[in-house]
């Protein structure tokens, strides 16, 4: 008999993140102080995480048991299906088998609660009465207010002030969790009071909403600063996506030949995929792609080099694929992938080879998507929709050569409140963009010289 | 250790249907043709359904098998998961243990396609090219538009113009899917056209939406028309609800005390607990609670008489409880509940006693449905909420009286298409409406006069 789903039971769900940090083939290279040049210590990142966040931040253990409070929530929608998309097989007639680990089903509607659920466990333990973050499209903010709302905690979010306009929605459902939702730039800090002065009507960015929420959180003892994406922490709580995915394809009694996820800063892609790269790394033959867009492509067109993670130039400094940090990418409907860096651990493994990308244009991105709404019948997030087009190129690649490929897609969010985006691509009315490399070169001008 | 959800593998999904005719404890009064006053036949229907649909409608065999195809595309979501809502329950410091089972992980986000799936099925094998229908909120419209894209079919949904104008996501929803998407009142039809006359800027309603459908099914020989709850095979394929619910509980080695689902036709609600009459019939002690709008309170305080189905007094007289074919509920936010009839089949068992109904307003369901995000994490859609306000009603009363009951809800759908709604509940600004029995009385002057 045909199975379409493979279903875990709670029990299957894993009880440990995998830590890849002891199976990186080189050294990763630590975060940098902009104002010394020397690595970082915990003492720098302690006014903003909690400790065992910083821990886990540079721990070297392989597995980091996962807290029963944290697999508590976890349950909510854990473990995952893993779907086989026979509809879409046929529609591409191709000998390929697809698969795809759905994390849309989380309460927020994306991977993101893998983390939030985990950040705002620690915070709360180590006494923290408020998160504070940013958010773009607002798949963070969400998973974030939905994670401090269940920890009984509260929740700040700094939202850029166009999405703030443009995606009310979002913001609904975080007042609904609870969060206070600040349009960004805002006069509650400096940064936001500065930029306001000059340009009463700015419409923000996400450069800038970090700043807002790091110093908010820097600045107010009883609050922390909580990241949805590029840190090494963020990426080991998303490995239990990867870990499902591992018992889930051994039960369909399958070996992945290429597993493929949409990269933004990385964490979801990472979590899907790290667990498989040990093996990969002992001689298995398997293809891990980051799919990102073309107008934001980090991976496939950025050097590897020491940059800030973000425009105003607060963070450390990381050594990673970067457009530069003050590369704005064009306003692209899939906003979780508009990152001008991709995670350090990730960037580790693309630059070793181990890990490869690819980048795509919005209508192409888009026809994947509305492919795989028509013959699967679930309706992906536009960063989703990278990985399937990415999955759909390659089936078609079988079908001309007749293998017989076990493809993987990492589905990592549901499009309900993208459907905007949706509407634009069915009347023709989107737009291509794809960056100049005059303009990314422009940017990478201003990355500071740093060797390592 | 605590479960948190109960989860079937995908052997466990229901084979058959459970029809509840030849269990009922005493007959359904037949559906009247307005014109002769006698039973309506299958030749009258036939001109808008199928016959396989007409032979459901009548049929007296307790179960009916699930055809292939139909499971093949419930495999996408089913079995759905039965969780235990611990952190409501610890909310409300009650001792009662609250369970909801979660139709909201459909690709449509509702428990629609339960029969839109199989409805679509049952024309394309015999040979319909085209299904028709209408939508208000749109769910209804979102799960056809979803199951007919899947069988390669056409699909026209006539839209209720206010809600095409407010809700444009549910339209690019539809489109996504291919349906084509009218805005009612149409220029499409003889009933479009007749009220476009007499006033261009009419906002439309369902009951003229149910006419343009019907017309343009009439009219068109690959089209039928396809109904999304009320009659008695659209109950029919929603048991899949019940029975999978009945495993559920027997895993958890529950019995349950008390059922409640939200009723708006009452296909959902028919859904989850016709598996259970036949045990309460049998003499099992088990309250199954319908719950419903104050606004729109069919069952609470319509009387139980013959009426026209649709405003435009199109379809055949049915046996249920109404306020009228000509009551216009308010526009309250749960737009799946302003009906003004209920299903004939329900009905009867609410008038032999077997079946309660509880009556809600506005507000103190959008309080429920924000404590029910806030502990459990899920956003239900405004109409699931009416049956979690019920069941917190009933957990509170466990707490004063220390029984420990088994409390279930139907967790028909999620909110996301909703969160207008939402933003209006935190701003304080939702109105309760509740209905003044006098204008209740002046539309049931209208509904005529039948013995039965």
């Amino acid at each position: 008999m045909k199975k379409y789903r493979i279903v875990l039971s709670e029990r299957e769900i894993p009880q440990a993140w995998y830590n890849i940090q002891p199976d990186l083939p080189a050294p990763l290279p630590p975060p940098i102080h902009p104002g010394t040049g020397k690595p970082i210590g915990p003492q720098d990142l302690a006014p903003i995480f909690p400790m065992e966040l910083i821990k886990q931040e540079v721990s070297q253990e392989r597995w980091i048991e996962i807290p029963d409070e944290v697999l508590r929530i976890y349950k909510l929608w854990r473990p995952t299906p893993l779907h086989r998309a026979y509809s879409l097989e046929k529609e591409l007639k191709t000998p390929a088998r697809i698969y795809y680990k759905n994390e849309s089903v989380s309460p927020a509607g994306s991977h993101k609660p893998n983390t939030a659920v985990a950040q705002a466990y620690y915070n709360k333990k180590e006494g923290v009465r408020r998160l504070v973050t940013e958010t773009g499209a607002g798949q963070w903010g969400s998973a974030l207010a939905f994670a401090t709302c269940l920890f009984e905690m509260e929740c700040t979010v700094y939202m850029v002030k166009v999405s703030y306009q443009q995606k009310p929605y979002r913001k609904s459902l975080m007042r609904t969790w609870k969060a206070v939702v600040h349009p960004s730039p805002s006069n509650l800090t400096n940064a936001g009071r500065k930029i306001l002065e000059i340009d009463p009507d700015c419409p923000g960015s996400l450069g800038l909403a970090i700043s807002e929420a790091v110093e908010d959180a820097a600045t107010h003892d009883d609050a922390k600063y909580a990241l949805g994406s590029v840190l090494n922490h963020v990426l080991l709580h998303q490995t239990v996506v990867g870990l499902e995915l591992k018992k889930q394809l051994e039960l369909a009694g399958e070996k992945p030949d290429i597993i493929i996820g949409c990269v933004g800063g990385g964490s979801n892609f990472a979590g899907l995929v790290f667990p498989f790269v040990a093996d990969k790394l002992k001689g298995q033959t398997i293809e891990l792609i980051g799919a990102e867009p073309a107008s934001c492509p980090t991976l496939t067109r950025g050097p590897y080099r020491y940059d800030f993670g973000d425009v105003a130039k607060m963070t450390p400094l990381l050594k990673m694929y970067t457009l530069g940090h003050s590369f704005i990418p064009p306003a692209i409907h899939a906003g979780g992938l508009r990152y001008h860096g991709d995670a350090p651990l990730l960037c580790l493994l693309v630059n070793k080879g181990v890990i490869g990308a690819r980048a795509y244009f919005q209508n192409e991105v888009f026809e994947a998507a509305v492919t795989f709404a028509r013959t699967e019948g679930i309706l992906p997030a536009p960063e989703t929709a990278h990985a399937i087009k990415c999955a759909i190129d390659e089936a078609r690649k079988c079908r001309s050569s007749g293998e017989e490929k076990c493809i993987v897609i990492g589905f990592s969010g549901h499009g309900f409140f993208d459907l905007g985006a949706y509407e634009a691509y069915l009347d023709d009315k989107l737009e291509d963009f794809a960056y100049p490399q005059h303009m990314i070169e422009e940017a990478l001008k201003e990355v500071p010289v740093i060797e390592g």
